[in-house]
């Protein structure tokens, strides 16, 4: 028996009421590593353990991380909370019905950013199609363009689109500016938006005071303790998985037993703890390797974006929790293959080895009968040759690789796999001993981004006042008290975009020169 | 004035008839880096001339690269070259009339992976809206479930859907398999797949001669002296294009004038050279940081994608020109902003510090009439402002941006964009002396793939010749000769698609028995 097989074996993990697998022995960690991180290991379960039971783990939030309750509401803390899940629930699948029952409704539009769309993107992708009740579009980005493109396709059936906007503090600029635009359209066909609108959102945010003042259809609640990207198995996935008509409860199973699973405190035997070690392993701790992330099914393409975000927002830290300077994380990116072959695998192959790569292998290859590609060879067939093949050629050439087996994209599996990931992130969280559940970072982000703006009713209206006398940056910037290049900046915007503002070129942009008319 | 306020103008690059502009000032380099590198940057000119005039630059597949020619078919370096770049591009315009001008066809099914998909995928949805001529849509893989998902949303209208097989070798098994599946398809319709059917493919090709045996609607060449990852502009890209009725001559023509801007041999005057430049700095020339593109355009979400092939693939060598081991190649990932900003900008700006940023900015927001969502500001607004809110508080945190602006998303300036840096990868394979044009590390892949699907027909053979007893892994391998973990492989695989394989799961791989009945 050859040892790689031996080794296979040795760490391979399978659950037989999943259908999951996990096979770590392609990557080159010894035994002496996994007894080294043992004691850390531990102190994860301890401290997940905490965490399910409603301890404050997201200490600069003073907040508890409650998106393992989602689908054990027994399992909340108080029963209450309990309560408040469960009947959250109900509510869902019961609006959904009533919603399908009037026959009113063929499309969702979803209007939300972040947390609050990459989940719904991701599942409705992954277990839509044709028989769906309802079609799902997305306003997820504050670019014009983008938000025409798709309020104009749907520009003949907006009567018929329900609208459901997602925020959690109902203070994101992206998302309520998607609503403004959306309810601007509504209008302009004399179509009442209210009537056609539901808000997911915090009770009591910016978003749920409109909602309520303009009379809404529905509202539902976000908690404060479950994270924007843990958030799919909360009314922010399950408003819009139960509209596009997928099998909600399933979904949430999937992931109940995923959890169970990963609750083991044997570190050997569960597959979230060994996922954040080979993490670990890979990258010494400090993120050193790229997450390759390649799904051998077109129907989970998104979820590498999906762990994209999972990952770097939870992982992507500048503090550990005792304050020391670590800038932890961990990159991520992928598409899937055997697409991915043909695009990249070149330079994972022979270039720089600063990745790992994660194959997710999904067992079934179709519901129906397959055509021979060639005797005795279906297209499937050729899927896995890629996958393995590609594997084997990859650790030939030293570069390490995961592979998660799951046996078929359904609801269940992907709660499941979902609920894997959640957990190896927090596990690796205690790993390296960081906060996996702030995002301190996206705030610095706004700060600037608001300056920006603030900046620009300052440049136009010294523009105005300029008269029509043609202005330099450094001349608007005087006047302002600001930075001359982000004057600049706001003085070129203004020139592409408001037909007011002229600007005549000159030799450098410190010579170009701006009119207002 | 301030210091980084000279240091944006003194590198800024702007091209008033291209309306583009290039800005490094965000990268932290400085005189002294292009003085030292100044010799290889001429090198780079010089053989870039080189490979424009047709020498042969690909040295281990001893090809010319002609993609340049392809917008300026009279820069060929042969008449028969130019002849045929252009009657080619004239067949492709005079092909599209026709087909729009039958009114029969409504779709165009396009069939292809990696070079032969990426580009058509990321032109059509940059360019493409409602108004498009006919609707594109994609088999770019070898999942049945993905292809079964992609024609069943086709059944109704496959009469009128016009099917592009792409394949400049003939042999990629993805687009065969997808051909069969499709061809199955048409089939079982009782409609005729020759009728409906057009093949892009090197003359003399496997496919070329289906295609011209089955009476194909149409053919048109791919010439060995354009890769794959550069065909866009190419039958590859441009049969799709003009189907869906883009403006391909503007998209020629844009790629034109950006190759006239970055032929310049002044370094610091060339955005091309620019670009290679300041990735060789963020990585010290050996790949060290990851490249994240963030396009603030949901027009270009794709464009990070494109870039990601063009730039691993053509990058990502083992061996540099002498022959040494080097392992080079720069990671590219990014999907759009400010979306990104609330997945990943976390980890950017306080995570780990293994990558620089592009943004690339569109300086019109919208063609029409912005609504306001608050006084004196709209959405467009908001976009510009995230976009330079974030390159300014990760410049404050130490991570460096490149900045690459265009006027608007057209046919032109995509052109323009992607010519921008297919001349950049170039330049940069001159700095790190490898060679851009080929790919050897795929065809390790494929020959592992083929060995898996030679294992299987042995593997199932074995099963057969067992009768009714039960089999190990062990047992199978013994007998087929193999490795054993590879016959557990393809064991599973067989019995989670084949009918007449099942298994009988023991308390580990080893003890699993597979039987054939």
């Amino acid at each position: 028996m050859n040892s790689l097989w031996t080794r296979y074996q040795t760490y391979f993990l399978r659950n037989e009421q999943l259908g999951f697998s996990l096979d770590v022995s392609r990557m080159r960690f010894t035994d002496a590593f996994l007894s080294k991180m043992e004691p850390l290991a531990q102190r994860g379960f301890k401290e997940m353990a905490a965490l399910e039971a409603g301890e404050i783990v997201n200490p600069d939030e003073k907040r508890m991380v409650g998106h393992y309750w989602l689908r054990a509401p027994k399992l909340a803390p108080t029963p209450e909370l309990a309560t408040e899940i469960s009947s959250t629930l109900d509510d869902i699948l019961e609006f959904a019905a009533q919603i399908h029952g009037t026959g009113r409704f063929t499309d969702v539009l979803l209007i939300g950013i972040g947390g609050s769309a990459l989940g719904p993107q991701f599942v409705s992708d992954a277990l839509g199609g044709g028989d769906d009740a309802m079609r799902l579009h997305y306003l997820d980005n504050t670019d014009p363009q983008g938000i025409d493109r798709v309020l104009e396709s749907l520009e003949f059936r907006l009567e018929h689109t329900l609208t459901v906007v997602i925020s959690k503090s109902g203070g994101t600029k992206e998302t309520r500016n998607g609503m403004l635009e959306a309810q601007a359209r509504y209008k302009k066909l004399g179509l009442d938006f209210a009537r056609n609108a539901v808000a997911v959102t915090g009770p009591g945010s910016e978003l749920d005071k409109v909602a309520i003042n303009e009379g809404w259809l529905r509202r539902f609640p976000m908690w404060d303790w479950v994270g924007g990207r843990t958030s799919v198995m909360s009314a922010v996935g399950l408003v819009p998985l139960a509209l596009q008509g997928l099998d909600m409860k399933a979904f949430l199973d999937g992931a109940a037993a995923m959890d169970e699973w990963t609750r083991v405190t044997q570190t050997t035997k569960n597959p979230s703890m060994m996922l954040a070690l080979m993490w670990h392993f890979a990258g010494n701790g400090r993120g050193e390797k790229d997450m390759v992330v390649l799904p051998y099914k077109d129907r989970l393409v998104l979820f590498s974006k999906y762990l994209q975000q999972l990952v770097m927002e939870s992982l992507g830290k500048e503090l550990d929790l005792a304050g020391a300077k670590v800038n932890q994380g961990i990159a991520v990116y992928g598409n899937k293959g055997s697409t991915d072959q043909h695009a990249y695998v070149q330079q994972l192959r022979d270039g720089v080895a600063n990745f790992f790569l994660t194959f997710i292998e999904v067992r079934k290859a179709r519901a129906g009968v397959s055509i021979a590609v060639e005797p005795g060879m279906t297209t499937g067939d050729y899927l896995q040759g890629f996958l393995r093949g590609t594997r084997t050629a990859l650790y030939e050439g030293s570069r390490d690789s995961i592979t998660v087996s799951i046996p078929e994209v359904t609801p269940f599996n992907v709660g499941a796999l979902i609920a894997l990931y959640e957990r190896a992130v927090g596990f690796y969280a205690t790993l390296v001993n960081i906060n996996a559940y702030h995002q301190p970072g996206v705030e610095a982000g706004k700060k600037a981004a608001t300056a920006v703006i603030d900046l620009q009713l300052l440049v136009r209206q010294s523009l105005a006042e300029s008269g029509s006398k043609a202005q330099t940056a450094d001349e608007v910037a005087a006047h302002v008290h600001a930075d001359a290049e982000a004057v600049y900046h706001v003085l070129t915007h203004l020139a592409a975009n408001d037909a007011a503002v002229s600007v005549a070129v000159g030799a450098s942009p410190a010579e170009d020169r701006f009119t207002l008319i």
